[in-house]
């Protein structure tokens, strides 16, 4: 189970190795939300997504024996990104399973990050099973993309950062929206704001139609969803809430919102014009979130994770129509 | 004249007000560029360029007297919204005077910001004319663009940031590349690094057909344009270099480069895929200048400061082609 102390651990392994990314702001936006928006650009990240964070915390936590043997991951493709650029920069290996219909993009970064891209099925194959597989036949470490203690961790500093920035903009009450898949990055960010911005209330942010966390919060019980693909936040699909992730998200985080790939895509065209940041679908769900549903939010301000920059440039193009 | 000192009083003045924009590589960038690149992405500035810098440290620096009785400025678009927001924030009305062909989104900001927007012929109208005439009819005090002592200053705090960035990243000796238009940021940016960095070269980054700042440096003389608009970089369009700031950028800057659109729209589509910023055409001149002209720059690494990203939709949308 993963601690504030954890978190505070990874912060120190992490120093110097991300980029801190700063809060941006726009008096655009908080006109069109209604409160004051303060966006966290985590597609500013190494790699393009907050997913470097876990990457770098679960490959420094493992000890010299095991991080020589090299890592394996199975990813959409931001995780994947992450933790090739992590494991190479560690001077150690890489092998990553991908779905086949993940982006091109997605797949041509990895391997030019270092990785060894092996490809599946999603339709029929289970990434789990591959991935244990080859980790087995190989001595390699599994680095999972959220149910891992230290990659929550990792993804934790994140809120670390939240709190401090926050408060130097003097804000101390607020919901802080995360776009939502396996929990990680919305977990660990609950658990560094119980501990350092008690008035700052996480809440997921998910797609319409895979609004499995939301469903969970709900009935207590973790919920999976129904389809696993076919939506265009493809960075925050996942069948259901991790196991340690969910437990976490149930004690600390308010209830969940949802929003439209259209609200998605429109809330790219936003943070293009407004904020001049590039955000990816699934990393969009957030600032969605909160300009399209600010009346399921409270309070005078809001924080947005802005979780992944990602996006293919066809995908950009479309959504740059929302502005004309 | 703009010195050291008026340099480091204005970040005091700025401090809090402005956004220290953090320092970007990506890994891909420094494989294309054959040396490591830093990027500086002032787009992330408050109203989408470095201007905002500038326009903060002149209205502050004006007495209560001066300040009460408004400001007026005449700029292509990125000074404008930076004077509208910076005077706006201070409780003052701005007036600004702005060419007829500006982008349109430009001229939309500048209005929603606050500012009386007042539109010319840049053909056939002198903006300077029409500014002073404004001035001295409602007693407002003219920010101008860059040959203003303390608009220098204000633009001269990214060199301020950018020595303490550079020097955390290890990196003393390279060439700071910077989009040249009148030269406001390029000198106050080379007057920050003398004093801070004397290690790091401040270099002119212009559009072909429009260097006459690299050909001023070459002859020693103010040299000017033939054309004064027809080129997508329209914020980095001036008939010369400033009186105030060419003798700063003769004694201080390197040799100055010049690229073409086409490199310009490529330079944008690949800070979008490897930097997740947006750049507008005239603030990523200096990224197509670390990218294909990388015989002309020495060194194992290089700063580039990417100084503007409020780009027209459509134009970006164009730059993405450049990707597929």
């Amino acid at each position: 189970m993963t601690t504030l102390q954890m978190i505070e651990a990874a912060a120190g392994r992490l120093q110097g190795h991300i980029r801190e990314t700063p809060m941006l702001t726009s008096p655009f936006l908080d006109e069109l939300a209604g409160r004051r928006v303060l966006v966290k650009p985590e597609c500013l990240q190494h790699t393009g997504s907050f997913k470097f964070r876990g990457a770098w915390s679960a490959i420094s936590a493992l000890s010299d024996a095991e991080r020589q043997r090299g890592v394996i991951a199975y990813s959409s493709g931001n995780h994947a990104q992450g933790v090739a650029h992590a494991a190479a920069l560690h001077g150690i290996s890489s092998v990553i399973v991908m779905p086949s219909d993940a982006p091109r993009l997605k797949i041509d970064n990895t391997r030019a990050l270092g990785g060894e891209v092996v490809l599946y099925d999603r339709s029929n194959e289970s990434r789990e099973e591959i991935g244990e597989a080859l980790a087995t036949e190989r001595g390699l470490t599994l680095i999972r993309p959220y149910d891992e203690p230290q990659v929550i961790a990792g993804q934790g500093t994140t809120g670390l950062e939240i709190a401090r920035q926050a408060a130097a903009m003097g804000v101390e009450q607020a919901d802080v929206l995360v776009c939502c898949g396996g929990g990680g990055l919305t977990s660990g960010i609950a658990l560094a704001l119980e501990g350092h911005a008690p008035g700052l209330r996480t809440r997921p942010c998910e797609p319409e139609g895979f609004d499995d966390v939301k469903r969970s919060l709900v009935t207590g019980q973790i919920q999976g969803n129904t389809a696993t693909a076919g939506n265009i936040c493809d960075a925050i699909l996942t069948p259901q809430p991790g196991s340690i992730t969910f437990p976490i998200m149930h004690r600390l985080c308010g209830p969940g919102l949802t929003i439209t790939e259209k609200e998605a895509m429109h809330a790219m065209a936003l943070a293009f014009l407004r904020l001049k940041i590039v955000l990816e679908p699934g990393g969009a769900a957030s600032l969605a979130s909160a300009l399209f549903r600010k009346d399921e939010i409270e309070g005078d301000s809001v924080v947005v994770v802005a979780s992944g920059g990602n996006a293919d440039p066809e995908v950009f193009g479309k959504a740059l129509k929302f502005l004309t």
